[in-house]
Parts: C-alpha cells; structure tokens; sequence
C-alpha cells in the first residue's frame, strides 16, 4: 500500500465541490483552462466538466511553433472525450515579436515568456467568456518550484494544487483521462524533447515520496534516511523547496503602516463578511 | 495637521534599508523597474537609486503606440536625473499581434494585456540583468483594485505597497522627484487621456481620507460618517476593498491533504531557517 494513495471517489466529490462552489459564490459558472494535452490540465478539465457540466468549460490550446504536435492531439482528446468549448490561439506571432530583439535569449527565458503569454490569454478570454481561470499546476511542481512565477502558477482556483504528481495520475485514471496521456513522460513542453524528469534529475515517484515524508508526515532528516533515502537526495529537494518559496507567496511590501495589506489586513478574517 | 502626513526622513531611511537588505539577502544588488512616467514608479527608482546606486537600478521604458509622449518624457527625465541605466522596449508588435484576432476588445482588456506584458517583460529583463522586479503598486490602488492582478501588482519585493498615494506624493516631493510629475493627473495610460480619478469617479484625496480610517484606524461606519464621509461613498469604497480581495491573495488551492501550500505548510515558519 502506497503512502500517497488517496481516496478517488472521496477527492472527486472534494474536488467538484470545490469548483461549484467557489464559482458559485461569484455567480458564474464557467471556468476557462489550457489544455497542455498534458495530465495535470486533463485531470483539471475532467472535475470541471463533471463539476459544471460541459458546455460550462472552456479548453484553450495555445500552441508554440515548436510545440509537439502529439500535445495538441492530445489536448483534441480530451476535449472530444469531455464534449467541452475549445479555442485555440497561437503564442507564436507574439513570442516571436518580442524575441526579435533578444536573439540570444536562453531556452529558460523562451519558456518562462511563454508560460507568462499564456497566462495573459487565459485571463483575457476570461472577460471575453466571462469565466474563471481554472489552475493546473500540481503540488509536486509547486513545492519545486517547478513553475513559472506569474504564469502557469497564476490563477484564480486550482482544484488539484494540494495533489501530488502521483495522487494527479491516480485520479486521472479514475476518472477516465486517456491513458496514453497519464503515462507519457510529463513535459512542459516549452522546447522539443523536453522532459521533466530530465530537466530536474529525479523522477516523480521518488521525489513524490520524499516530499510527502517531509511535508505532509514532518519527518526529520533521520528517519528520511532510515527509510532509505540518500542524505545528498533529501538535502537537493530540501534546497528546491527553500529556493523557490517566493513562488508560493504575494509579492514583499516594505511595511509602514498598522495595518499592511496581507500582513494586518485580510478582508475575510478583519471585515468579517 | 494631515493624519496621513508621514515622517519623510524616516520613511526614507525605512524604504531604503529595505531594498537594501531584502536584494542583499540574495546576493543580488541590482533592479529592475518600469518607468510610466508618473509618480509611483518614479518615487520607486528615487528610492532605489539612493539604496543601491543609480548605477544598480535599470529604469524599463515601454510603451505602446498610443501611449502619451509626455509619459516618455517624464520617464526620461527621472532616468536623467538620478542617472540610472535604462532601457526602452516596445509593446506594440506582441499587443497589435494579439488583437489582431479580436479586434473588438474592449479598452479594458487591451489594458490589462498590456499590463501584464509589461510584467513578462520586466521578469525576462530581470533575467537577463540579474536584478531583482522592483514593484510600484501604492496602497490605495492596491485597496481599490484599481490594478491588473499578475500585471503591475507582480513583483520580488515592493517599497511603496503600504503608502497611500497622496503619502507617495508627500514622500516623492522630500526626495526630490520632479515637480511636474507629481503634479500631474495620475493615469495609467493605457488609453489616451485616461485619468485614474476620472475613470473610478473619485479623486485620492478624499479615498485616501477615507481608507486610513477604514484600513487603518479601524472607524466603524458611525464614526465615518460623523467625520463627515457620506454614506454612499463609504459603501461605494467598501465594496471596492471588498470585490478587489481576490487581487491580493494567492490563487485558491483546494485543500486535500493535511500540510497543504501557504495554509500548513509555509517553509519559513515550518522550516526554520
């Protein structure tokens, strides 16, 4: 019996919950997503569509001249399987107007513009469709800090943000996304042959099990080394995890005043509405 | 008396020792900021400027094509002044790019885009550079919403985030911002002769009043209207501060697990480092 194991019935009830309400609550109905063809943005669009029906969900595909093909396939698949909107816009002709005069920028660079034009689409054709931007990004890649600061990690609610890669597969499966998609190689897919696994040097599912005995279980470096992980493992991970925490956070405000925004005063806890 | 007025001298010394110390953490001492022109940002490269050196502050010029000239020329001239590095990029090929397919946008959305391209420039900049996003949000705006979320209120770390825009202007005019910047109609000129005051029908100085004593002197709504705010302005501002939380708070995670991201689990506090 795996640790990471979860309930599926229980977390889709949880997780489709979870996205009626939260759009009830502002009177729509309707969440906008990109669908990468990846796991992460299947699953996601899979609770949507259960939480609010179909025709209440809109898939954005937003390919890059050098996407692979194969994702767009497969972002078709879940959109045919689902019967949810779908929309498609080229990043390129952007992308490529800004990087004209910055020939030498790196693949990073190139990948982190292009998360952040994402984000920026996803939030126009919000107004336009009058919807919400649906999150996708897993908790395996926010604890890594595996993401793009104000793109793939910018959203207004994310149903499986609290899931490890691993749990995200687990319900992927459950729930009936593709298999074909639950077991590629997950990829960001921001060069050709990209990887994540590669790109990072650790698989998920022993990066998986790592993060949940230190996070979720508190374990001390001790017994994560009794339970058979490599000291130079647990201090890699402990050190994504440290550096990327401004990831996971609002921006820093220098504090002047009583009562700082986030710091003294959050509308929910000093209003009390 | 002004109870908004500020001890400048101390504000000063407070601000600048947190660019300092907040850069210096990460080894860094070098920022990057987008230059508008108007008081915010100018104030923020003031500020900048005397913690770090000009030599270490990189004011970012980008405009759209029907961005004003005069913003240019006041950008310019606190680039002059302080002798800091600049840079100017264009927005105008990624946005015209974009539009292209939908020409019928409304000025709101082309705004927002534009917001939020100026922050993916900024952080690609900030790459290239090594230097960190230095934010130029102001409390009022910030309060109000009057901000593009993941656009202008994106940044590493944000000198002026808990200073009313009317205590911008008093700090500004100590450090010697020019006069003709802080005098002119605040405008986020993101659509010709737009003018904040205009566009949310009330002007600064009569919000700020009234958000200080709301936010930060904590007045129930007897009190405010004894002070004589009328009662339909306070339930006007109210639902301003109300609506626009979502803008600053971190996108809602649906919680599954026991230590979920920025609830449970915050590396500071947990980790202890």
């Amino acid at each position: 019996m795996n640790a990471l194991s979860i309930n599926t019935d229980l977390a889709t009830r949880l997780l489709t919950g979870f996205i009626r309400e939260e759009t009830a609550k502002f009177g729509i109905n309707r969440v906008i997503l990109g669908l990468s063809g990846g796991v992460d943005s299947s699953l996601s669009a899979f609770l949507a569509a259960r939480a609010l029906g179909p025709e209440n969900v809109i898939g954005c595909m937003m390919p890059y001249r050098t996407s692979s093909p194969q994702s767009k396939a497969d972002a078709l698949l879940v959109v045919e399987q689902l019967g949810i909107q779908s929309l498609e816009i080229e990043i390129t002709p952007q992308i490529d107007a800004y990087f004209a005069r910055f020939p030498d920028a790196s693949n990073q660079r190139r990948g982190n513009k292009m998360a952040r034009e994402r984000m920026t689409i996803l939030y126009d054709q919000s107004v336009a469709h009058e919807a919400f931007v649906l999150g996708t990004s897993n908790k395996t890649e926010s604890l890594l800090g595996y993401t793009t600061l104000w793109g793939d990690m910018a959203c207004a609610l994310n149903p499986i943000g609290d899931l490890y890669k691993t749990q995200v597969r687990q319900l992927a499966a459950a729930l009936g996304v593709p298999e074909r998609i639950i077991s590629k190689p997950p990829s960001a897919d921001l060069w050709p042959q990209q990887t994540d696994e590669e790109e990072m040097g650790l698989t998920y599912e022993e990066v998986d099990r790592l993060l949940f005995q230190m996070v979720d279980r508190r374990m001390p470096q001790e017994r994560l080394v009794e339970m058979g992980f490599s000291p130079a493992f647990i201090e890699r991970v402990s050190k994504m995890v440290q550096g990327s925490q401004y990831k996971r956070r609002i921006p820093l405000v220098a504090k002047v005043s009583h009562r700082s925004i986030d710091r003294d005063f959050r509308y929910p806890r000093d209003w009390g509405h």
